[in-house]
């Protein structure tokens, strides 16, 4: 149930209002918006007289019932999409940021060349895997903590916020200096993970797993907003499917879908999804048109030599081409890459 | 295995070539292109010496091994795209034709009323379903042979071609008039139906079978090659996962993916992908911009009312907003709409 | 909506009976039963009132709404076991008949060789491919109306009735001494085939389509039943997932819930739905286990020659192991086999 | 690589051949069997003469390159089954232990009421969720260190080992009694979990997860394994497809192949695998007689009452029913249940 409150209503009253409920057993979530201000209720809510509450509050406009499973997340609670800026990346419906860098750090001169090559072709955000979560214990697992301090030397040089992975809650002391945090696909029903990375007090980049279904996403963002992180950024990256001709399956109807459900943004990262090079750039054409908020990709200074995912890495010419391409592309979509 | 033919090969040198082997026991299928005709060898080619037939018959540039299971279909066989013309519609790289009309037929007057109105809007063929195929026996099962009489009168009013579904091979005889025979998702792989609908003479759109792989679709796209139609139009138009949110699930990387292994044109179909008519234009934009050959979807005068599909059928003020939306976009991808 | 008559109604009375709601507009279709016959009623029946129907008709002890898409073939309407007999072959709760026989019927003496086989090791019902549903027009498309000729000289030479596969409905002529008609999971929502297939007067053995849900197959059944076809079989095998160590993933937990929604048999091919032979026994012994009413497996004579899936067919020593492990089980299930 | 050893090669001599493969910069784990013990070498093992090893080392009968990517875990290197034992439960061919019990522990009381009803009917392990994992963060989280003190209460009265799941690793110190630590579906890619779990000294039950195939749950019981736990138990519970009939489709054909590929034991979860309570017994019977070695599943007091997955739990009537069924089902299987 959420409540949306008058216009003017002080900050001292709207904390009564909660410390009410609260007092009767709810949780009472606060979700601000430009226009107006709503009270998430969180409960057995079936016995509430809206009406009642209308006129003995004095400062709620009208109650309204929340039939999603997800609440702060959703729409219906909070119709003014939620805008999230990160350095000079702004995750709205003006924007189109982009997220790019190597799958994994592989050494300080490579990532610190990679920033400065994806800064000057136009990416806004810097990724780089440090903790790497693989399939086989026998892959390259990433270089940790002194990864980590790499991708910081490379923010330190560019000035590019950086975006990557946690693993398990114990490494969130080691994130104090990144930028957004990222929860990957397998652990996107993490729930432990997702309740300690959303007290953070930062951005957190959610990824799509590749068994949840919209709905699955939008209860993990639930988690993260709970747990006192408004800015979650969706990420749609591919599910799995019996189609075997691409690692997964892009679903890019996902995002209309989710600007529909949530006023969350939401990006697309077309390397994961197909696991192909030469799909990144007409996919990339088709999420800018689709309505994505921002896109993600993987980049490598040499593809054929990358420690991990290398056949879906773009090289920085081509990358460049990329970024050229969806500046042009973004004055018809009125967006601004 | 494909023998390229030098220019200046004469029809009857590469008859005579074609015979040989037919002599032998192989199926040899001529497919020409601007540059180069190739003739494909089918049957157990192991032990064919490809240096020998160049010398020996001194009418082959090169030859060269295919690795596909499809092989008439393959653009390693045949490296120029296949441009379809139907009516105004070019089915190409450089236009994107719409084609348009409602799931099913209801009555003369409608289908039209719609033809009328969607050409008007800039549709280049009409589409609309006689025989349906329904997953239940008490769903209306289409207007039959009396709505193919009504989608013909709607050509002659309009002069737009027209595209149908066909069910089984009886009904071949009533597409006499049919502009494009339409092969639906279900019967992708009534292989009986395809060997037959392949002699008809006429352009075939193929869709895609909700658990069919790309390969799957390609190999059928062979059967109607082998059978004699060389002018199939492959369809995307969503594969069936565990996503509940949408009918099935677009897999637009299929497109470009397609592009890249066959030389066929490609055009994909929102509507049944989806299901949800608010999906419709978003993805639209995006099918434009992945590079995809042309559209297909439906439309209705009064959507609430359809005897069929309306909940992702446009009404015609939102295909009207769609095809100027289409339009502009157009020009930035250099195609025509 | 399904009216349930009282004991000892006449067929004058119950034709009456029915040819009243004719009359009206609705279909009307019979379902006996041992202890009840009921009449299902097809239609928009929302404004019937049922108590009125039961006072005034005299012969209608009650009725009932029916909420399951599909009607006749629903164990509401029709609450006892629909058993199915042919020749030795009973597939009811009390029995687990074996359907056995090599993909493809491959010469007259290899079929007659391996009938005389399998009913030596016990199979009841002999199963062989003549027309053949195969991805790529370079396989085996199997010998045709040969193979069926082929198939019907094992039959008289061995007494076994024969299941085989129809691919479309102008062969229907050719089947009529086949005494079971397999339609293919490929054709499972072929609609146009199912139709005419319904009116032959003989047992359908249907088998699940790959991308169909339990829902779609039951009305798969509802199209052959409204058609005329009382004995439908239901064949289990196996569905399209992401898995690909299996060639489709057994859904065996459709059994039991198919016997809950439906009447009719149900059985199971674990050869089509694993591809792995190694796999075949163990199933089988679960596919007995879970309370299917029969079984369709692979053999051959020579797997490792076989035209078409050998890696899945058992050969004949295997197959008469298994039929030993089956009986020998049967008799904790109170089957036999 | 695999070495398969000399049989009374002493602990000195192996510890020495291992050692001199780590001083290279392999890895070399042991793997002990009943017949043969065999050192496993991880690293790049291309360059490694086997015959040479053979020749010079004194120790080694033979050599053996693994193509799985899997290798401890692999049959191929440890062709012996591994036989786990936890209190009166063995896990192997010869038995088949069943564990059960609560979704959640909801009190003391509740589950040691549980415990001695399951234990009275068979089971010879308790299950019971103290820290679940829910899709919805307004769903019940289970009771946490409250609920697993409650389950060692129960073990205390009743000498029933227990099995409940950990969702992090700052858990691990937790679960110092508890006899199987459960990694879940959803954690069964949380690796840096598997990584702290394997060094818990005990057996660990991991599930397979939604999206996961098989060689991906073997990769993941890898990682277990070189973490040090040699007593992993695998448990199917369904895999996410598109049918919605049931919770998910349970992959039966996953048993017999996982028994073909490891030398671990492989156990069932019908319970969740399809979520409906009437569907559990059959699918008990097809456990068993497809070979698994033990089963998994949820009982309750009152299913109606439960907090948690009420639909898919027997009471304990029911639970007491199947668990005869099973045992004497089990004469026929050769196995102790």
């Amino acid at each position: 149930m959420v409540f949306v409150l008058k216009p003017n209503v002080s900050k001292e009253q709207t904390e009564t209002f909660m410390k009410s409920w609260e007092d009767k057993g709810f949780s009472a979530i606060l979700s601000p918006g430009t226009e107006h201000t709503a009270v998430c209720l969180i409960g057995n809510t079936a016995n509430i007289d809206m009406d009642d509450v209308v006129h003995t509050s004095g400062i709620v406009e009208y109650g309204k019932r929340i039939t999603e499973r997800y609440k702060v997340a959703a729409r219906s609670v909070h119709p003014d999409d939620t805008v999230i800026k990160v350095g000079n990346a702004v995750f709205d419906r003006h924007h189109f940021p982009v997220i790019s860098g190597p799958c994994s750090v592989e050494s300080e001169e490579q990532i610190i060349m990679l920033a400065r090559a994806v800064k000057q072709s136009g990416a806004k955000i810097l990724r780089g895997g440090a903790f790497k979560p693989r399939s086989s214990p026998y892959s390259f697992q990433g270089l940790g903590a002194d990864g980590l301090r790499y991708l910081l030397a490379a923010k330190k040089d560019t000035g590019l916020p950086i975006v990557t992975e946690i693993m398990n809650q114990t490494q969130l002391p080691l994130f104090e200096d990144v930028d957004i945090i990222q929860i990957g696909a397998r652990n996107m029903q993490n729930f432990d993970l997702l309740k300690c990375a959303g007290t953070a007090g930062k951005p957190i980049l959610l990824k799509r797993g590749p068994a949840s279904t919209i709905e699955d996403l939008l209860l993990s963002a639930e988690y993260l907003m709970v747990s006192g992180c408004r800015d979650v950024i969706l990420c749609e990256r591919g599910i799995r499917t019996f189609e075997t001709a691409t690692r997964n399956t892009l679903d890019l109807s996902s995002v209309p879908l989710l600007k529909q459900k949530t006023h969350l943004p939401v990006i697309v990262d077309p390397s994961h999804a197909t696991g192909i090079r030469s799909l990144v750039r007409p996919l990339s054409h088709a999420i800018l048109a689709v309505g994505a908020d921002g896109l993600m990709l993987e980049t490598h200074n040499d593809p054929a030599a990358a420690l991990c995912d290398g056949a879906q890495s773009l090289n920085l010419r081509e990358f460049d081409d990329l970024m050229a391409d969806l500046k042009l592309r973004s004055v018809i979509e009125r967006k601004e890459v």
